[in-house]
This record gives C-alpha cells, structure tokens and sequence, in this order.
C-alpha cells in the first residue's frame, strides 16, 4: 500500500486520543513473552489496548459499510458491528472457557441495552429538555431482543435439574435448534429494516460530515490488520483474566458481565454518547439496542454453532438463570422505556438505575 | 326435518373442501369397532375426523348467533367458540387424564395467542404492506387473557414445595375459587364489550356477505347432531392419544401442546388467517385472542369446576411451570405485539418465532 | 395553643364521619393497661383507631404542604406522605418482626398499586363513560414502581440457596447498597417532578375548594401530636397482631399483606375514591401509584437502614418469593393499564380481580 494511502489513518490517530491507547497494543506482546505470568499486569494491558482497536474496528466497518451503499453497508453493519465482543469470545470458546463466552454475552447485552441506552438518554437528556427519536427501530430491536431472551429462557424453565443425563442432550440439541430460528429470525429482521420497509428506519448513518473520508482499500485493509490484532490480544486477556480477576479481589462474573462488555463496546459508547450530546438521539437508541439485539440474535447462536466445530465440546444456550433475569429485565427495561419515543434526564436515570443494580449485585456476589 | 331445509348444508359441503374430510367420521367408529387395538391409526383418523366437525360447529355457532342479534350472538359466540377444546377437554376429565386436558388448556392459548395470530399477521403482511386495526379489542383480549395468566401463576408459585399434603388442600380450594373469580370476570368482560362500552369494539361479524344463509332451525340442528359427533369422536381421541404417541415417538407434551391445539382451532385458523389475507386484520385478532381468553378464562376454569362433578378427583388450576411460563410469554408477546394498532409481516415472523421457540422445546423435550 | 386556633380542627372532627372513630384512641390504651392478655380485643381496637389517625395526619400534611408552597410542599408529600406506614414498620422494626415488616411493605405496594387504583377506575368508571388522565405521572410512577422491584427481585433471584452463611453476608452487603441506590434514585424523581420538568405532572393539589384552610400552626401541631399517637397505637397493634391472627384463624400473611395495608391507606383510599368518582382521575392516580412507589422507592429502603440502628439485626431486601411475584405483577398490571391515560368501569374490574386473586390465595395459604 502506498503511503499516501494511510494518511487519513494517521491523521485520524493524530486527532482522537482515544486512539492513542494503540502505543499499548505492542506493550501486550512485550510483557507476554517476557513475564507470562504476571497475569493482573498482562489483564490490564489488554484491557487498555483493545479499546482503540475496538474503535479503529468500527471506524473501519462503517467506512466499508458507507462506501458499500445503504443495502450491502447496513448488511456489513449488521454483521460485522459487533467483531470485537465475537473475537474476544471466540478466544474464550476456542479454550472451552464457557462461562466467560456467556458472561460476556449476557453482558453485552445488558450493557448495550440499558447503560449505552440510558447513558445516552441522561447526558441528552442534561443539555436538551425533552428528546425525540424514532420510536420504529426501538420497537424492532426490543422485539427481536424480546425474542432472544425467550430463546434464552426456555431451555432454563423447561429443562428441570432432573434427569440430568437425558436433560443435558435435551438441551443441547435444542440449544442448536433453536440458534438456527434465531439466525433466520435476524436474517429475516435485516430484509424487513433494509429491504421491504427501509422506510418506517431512519438511516442512521455512522459517518458524521467533517469526518474524514477514508479510501475503501485503507478501510479493508485496516478491517482485515485489526481484526488479527484483537484477536491476538483477546487471547491475552482471557488467559490472564482469570487469575487477574482473584488476584484484583474482583468476582469473575463482574469480569464477564461488565468489564468484558464494557471493554467490548467503548467505541460505540463514545459515538452513542455523543450523538445524544447533538440532540441526534435517534442514532443512539439505534447504535444501543441494534448492538444488544445483533450479539443476542446473530453473535450468540454464531458461537453455539462454532462451539460444534471448535471448541471443546458443544456449548449450549443456557444460562446461569441470574444471566437470564437480568437479560429479561433488560429487554422489558428497553421495551418499556422507548415505547414513547420521547426520553427526558430522568429516563436515563431510571434506566442507569438499573444497570447499577445489576453491577452492583454482580460486584458483591461471592465467588461460586 | 324437510329434506329441503338440509340443502344449505349440502351446499356448504359441496363448496368447503375441509368438509370432505367428514367422511372419515364415520371411519373413526368402523375402525374402534373392529380394530379397538390399533391405537395409532384410531389417533391420526380422530385428528382427521375432528378437524371438519370443527369447522361445522362454528359455522353452525356464528349462524345462530347473527340470527338471534348482536348481544345474544355475542354471548353465544363467547360461550360457545370454543366448543370442540371443551369437548376434548371432557372427554380426557372424565377419564381422569388431567395433565393432558392443562396440556390442551395451555396449548390452545399459546395456540391462539402466538401462532393463529402471527400467522395472520405474516399472511396479510405478505400481500399488505402495512395493516392496522382496532386496538381496543387486542387490548381488551390482553387484559384477559393477562388476568387468567396471573391466576395461573400464583398457585405455582406461592405454593411451595413444602408440607405436600397442606400444599394439595390449598391449591385445591384456591383453584375452586380462582376459577370462580375468572368466570365472573369472563362474564363483565361480556357486558363491557357488548353491552355497556358496545361501540369501542368493532362488530366483528364472522358470516361474510356472499355466503350463503342457513335457516335458523338447521343451524341448531346442526349445532346439536355436530355436539354430540365431536363428543364421541373426542372420547377416541383421548383414549388413543398416549399410546399412539408412543409410537410415534412424539413427547406427550408435544401432543396436548400442539397437536390437541392445531386440531381444536383448525376451523378457525382457517378463518382468521383468510381474513387477515383480505385485508380484515380486526377479524383475525378478535379470533385470535379473543378464543385465547375464552378458553383461559371460560373452558380452564369451567373444567375445575366440572372436576367435582364428573372427574375422578378434583382438578387444579396448577399447572407444568414450563407451561406457566409459555401462557405468560404468550400474553405478552400479544400484548407488545398489538399494543400500536398497526402490523407488517415481520411483526408476524416474530410471533409465529416464538411459538416455534416453544414447539421446539417440546418435541425435543425428553419424555418425563 | 389558643382555643380559637383549635376550632377548625373540631370542626373537621364534626363534619367528617371517619373522625369520629378517633374516640377508640384512649379507648386502647385504657383496654391495654386493664387486658394486657386479650390480643384480639386490642388488634381489633387498635386497627379501628388507626384509621382515623391517618386521616388526619394526612390532612395535615397536605395542609402544611398546601401553605409552604410547590416544591417544598411536593416534597413534604412525598417523604410524609406514608407516615402512618412508616410509624406502624418502625413499631415491628424495633421488635425484630421482619416477616410483618415486609409483609407490610409488600402490602402497602399491592394495595396502593391494585385495589387502590382498581377501585378508582371501577368508581369513577360506574359514573362516568370514559375517563382521561394525565399519562406522564402514572408512566413517571410506574417506571419508579419498576425500578424498586427490579431491586427486590434480584437479591431473590441471584442469592441462590447454596452457601448460606456466604449468601446471608453478601444480601445484607447489598440490601444496604441497593437501599441508598433507591433512595437516590427517589430523590432526583423528585428533582424531575418537582423542579425540572414540573410542566409535564399537573398540580395534584390534595385541598379541594370549599375545604376549611387550617392555620399552619394547627397543621404543625397536629403532625406532631398524631404522629406520636400512630407510634403509641401502632406499638398495642404490632404485639397483639400474632396472637390475633392465630385466634381469629387468619393466616398471618393475609394480616400482614393486606389488613395491615388497609388500615394505613384507608384516608388516601377515600381521598382517591372520591376523586375518581368526581372525574378527578389524574389525582386518584397520582395518589395511589405515587404512594406505591414512595413505600417501594423512601420508606422501604429507610426501614433496611434503620434496622442497623434500632433492629436487633439488621434487615434485608430479600422477601419471600411470593410478595417478589405479587410486587412484579402490581408494577406490570399498574403499567399496562396506565400507559393509554384513558379508563372505562371494566379497566377497574381487571385491576381489583387481580389484587382479589391475591387477597385469596393469602387468605387461603395454610400457615408455614
């Protein structure tokens, strides 16, 4: 590649110090070969180098997806959004950590559809008195979340603790079945938002004017580099998460559910945040739920799936049924909150309100 | 009665093509008389057989109802809607086979509530772009049907699993009375909805204008031969229904669920579904959740009742906590789902989604 | 105090019937010092003493409120508001009686939340067709509602049976977390309804034209003394409610649930009803779901911290599994029926059928 090329990715490097927190990514590799057991040290520099390239991942993503038309670039959107939450677990499947891999899906769920939502909400909410947004995508995003969680759900109600042995293939074979439904069911929400209906969504377009527009074989190029990157600092983390995580005095479902969803998703924090600041609030509740709703529908039966192929053994989908009251909480939390299609600074709080509940359970439950 | 007078019901025949399978009711009793043994084949001829006596009940039904006015028709058509469910349901009472008279309880609400309903919304929506109609009875419905839920839910679970023998006289005595306070509730609901509040709901007359008119006497006659078929028929049925299950390694679960349900509610499937093809989504809803709240809060509870009398023991209002979790998600899948008043076909493919979520569940579920 | 400042006071004792019980007042304290043994006697004087002392202490809270204008009188409302509530827990607090504290609690939510607003829907609706009411209050409320029982229930949910010792550390670390959460969360709802957005909440002034206006003085006097006269009756009530219970064949849950929270709402219960039954529903509204979530949301999470200082141990969040469902449901039904802002006669059906189906299964449930 030339390089004149690369000048908008340096010039954007110069100009967001989020993504000056890269200088850490070689500091991963470093400190691993030399002190591969300073497990707290390595968590920590993993957890800080994955931010920018999380950032510089979705930067690149809607790039392709802005140059690839409204179609194909809300397809790309809609299955790539979310890579750096489906490296890291992939990570974690390929070492059969399947407690993690749910963690974090749990997390990233709950995460996305009530902190990035009702942050979104409350920092809009203090600079503008009253906020509307298009209430059609919430709707269609709750829905489909609404969906997942019964799919989530049900395995954990029907399948009783007894039996154990007939209940464990039940609930594998149905785990499998039933990530095939919701594939199709995300497949066939993506034709109705992008394709038959595009209308009643407002294209919530990612790249912002002023922005500098990036050539489409930089954007590839910079997809195809960073995505080998996180994967092999995802490695790093969820090695030395573990160990970090006692050492830290921290429980390790805080780890999974709010430190790996929060990590995973601080770029799309940042542009949700911000576009709520400029009274674009329609772009948020979209970024907040779309988010939630592709990582339950599109990443989770992904890594059920892939689970068969490399993992250890097949991972199923369920639950610890703390994970699922919090999910469905969540999603009626969501549900409830956009049905309007206004939102003020209380509404915020309310929705914050419940994701501290949850962090706040989470960080004083004992060690199992 | 003058063979004249009959000629309206030939004429039906000739037309309907469903109706052609009346000629296996006659097979049914051949079959039990000469082969009592052959369980599966007496099952799958008494699925068949019922379907068309079904339909006729209906038709018969909604004939005398648009024959004797709009309240008394009302009244006849919410008592006696479901009338082959409650014929089904007898016929496993008196034999004391009360898991399966819950499984066909449950499965023709999540029936109605989920798959008759979202496949009207995905059938319409597939020729419409967008639909809309009257909410106030979706919302009424939901009420209901949200109500019965709730008295369902209770006894499972306040009732704990402690102190066995207290725990059965309790549930006993508070099914009595809940059932009570359903019906009464089922009995306001009619003078709201057709006396007192009469024009917030749509007349939804089920006789379409060009079909041909049934002279009052033939209707009744109709009613009460077709009554009496579906009894003898239902009595097949249950007795064949275990063992053929069996054999067919179906779970018994899937068979009350799903199969008892498809077969009561084929008749008006039909109905809702070519209604919501033409454009007339206020039809299929009312259909739709309005049989849901009937048998929640009219056939279930009637059934209790009827237990002291004709049951071996009483029955409770108890159910599977699986199958309590499947009517709560029903109703408020029903309720957010037709909350605006408006649909598109992939608000259908959520619905008829979650349904198969739980037949899923229950084909693949291990029998207990 | 001058006799003439008096007058008003007598005046109201002469003009309102409710008041002429407070003659069971001394009546109590002669009955306790001469029949320390006749518990039946003293619950039953007790509670009918109760009764009217609420009344006035919220006549003079709404009086005082009404004459230190708005906002601090808003906020007088809304942390006095329940003091009866609050005075007859502190009473089973200072005893150790955790059961009927938060069978209290519970009660107080499930009353003020169902049979307080079902009523006003059921009154108001008998005399009036359709009723319409401000829907930014009753969301405002319910949201809060939500919010408290998100609280309650995940303690229950997350802190598993296994462990014990560990899990009783770990609940009552996040009761006291979660109780300050709450009332935070209380607090800034008050910013919002009382400061910030204060357009969007009409005025619910309690001081109907026509009253006699209390000179603030009185009003003082009044909190004070009657404040100190519940804490007195409230002490005879909380020793002889067991024993009364056992006596009377009650089951102590039914007492706790729903005699208890009779008794402390019976003054806002008649403000509310004949609001609704003058087409006043934004004040019935606001009145019962407003003292719904201020129990869940101020006094609730006040009584766990109190506990550190004057319970014999301190007091947790955790109820019994059957008040978190009946509390989960209230704040659904509550919301459900609210978010239209428009009532008929049979909204009111639904909304007490549920609280009556809960009123029977506490009368029903043998004693554990």
């Amino acid at each position: 590649m030339a390089r004149g090329s690369v000048t908008p990715l340096l010039k954007e490097i110069r100009s967001n110090p989020l993504l000056w927190l890269l200088a850490f990514v070689p500091v991963v590799f470093i400190a691993r070969a030399f002190k591969p057991e300073a497990h707290t040290l390595l968590f920590l520099l993993s957890v800080v180098a994955i931010v920018p390239l999380a950032a510089l991942l979705s930067r690149a993503t809607e790039t392709v997806a802005a140059r690839t038309g409204d179609t194909i670039g809300g397809l790309l959107n809609a299955t790539l959004g979310n890579l750096t939450e489906l490296l890291i677990a992939l990570a974690a499947l390929r070492v059969g950590q399947y407690v993690l891999v749910k963690g974090a899906i749990a997390g990233a769920i709950v995460t996305n559809a009530l902190f990035m939502l009702g942050a979104s909400f409350l920092l809009g909410g203090l600079k503008h008195h009253v906020q509307e947004y298009n209430r059609n995508t919430a709707r269609l995003q709750a829905g489909l979340l609404f969906l997942a969680t019964i799919a989530v759900l049900i395995p954990s109600v029907v399948g009783g603790a007894d039996a154990p042995a007939t209940t464990a293939v039940f609930i594998q074979r149905l785990s499998a079945g039933l990530s095939v439904l919701l594939i199709v069911a995300y497949g066939l929400s993506l034709v109705f938002s992008l394709i038959t209906h595009r209308e009643l969504f407002a294209a919530a377009d990612h790249v912002e004017a002023g922005e500098v527009q990036w050539p489409l074989r930089l954007a590839l190029a910079t997809l195809a580099g960073v995505t080998v990157l996180v994967a092999l600092v995802s490695e790093v983390f969820v090695e030395s998460m573990q160990q970090a995580a006692t050492a830290l005095g921290i429980s390790p479902a805080f780890v999974g559910f709010i430190i790996v969803a929060l990590v995973g998703a601080a770029a799309e924090m940042v542009t949700a945040l911000s576009a709520a600041v400029r009274d674009r609030l329609d772009l948020s509740v979209s970024i907040a739920l779309g988010s939630a709703s592709q990582i339950a529908l599109f990443v989770a039966p992904i890594l059920v799936l892939f689970s068969y192929v490399i993992g250890p053994t097949p991972m199923s989908l369920q639950f610890w049924r703390g994970a699922v009251a919090m999910m469905l909480i969540s999603t009626l939390t969501a549900s409830l909150v956009t049905n309007t299609g206004r939102s003020a600074w209380f509404v915020g709080v309310l929705v914050v309100t419940v994701y501290m509940i949850f962090a706040m359970t989470l960080y004083l439950l004992p060690p199992q």
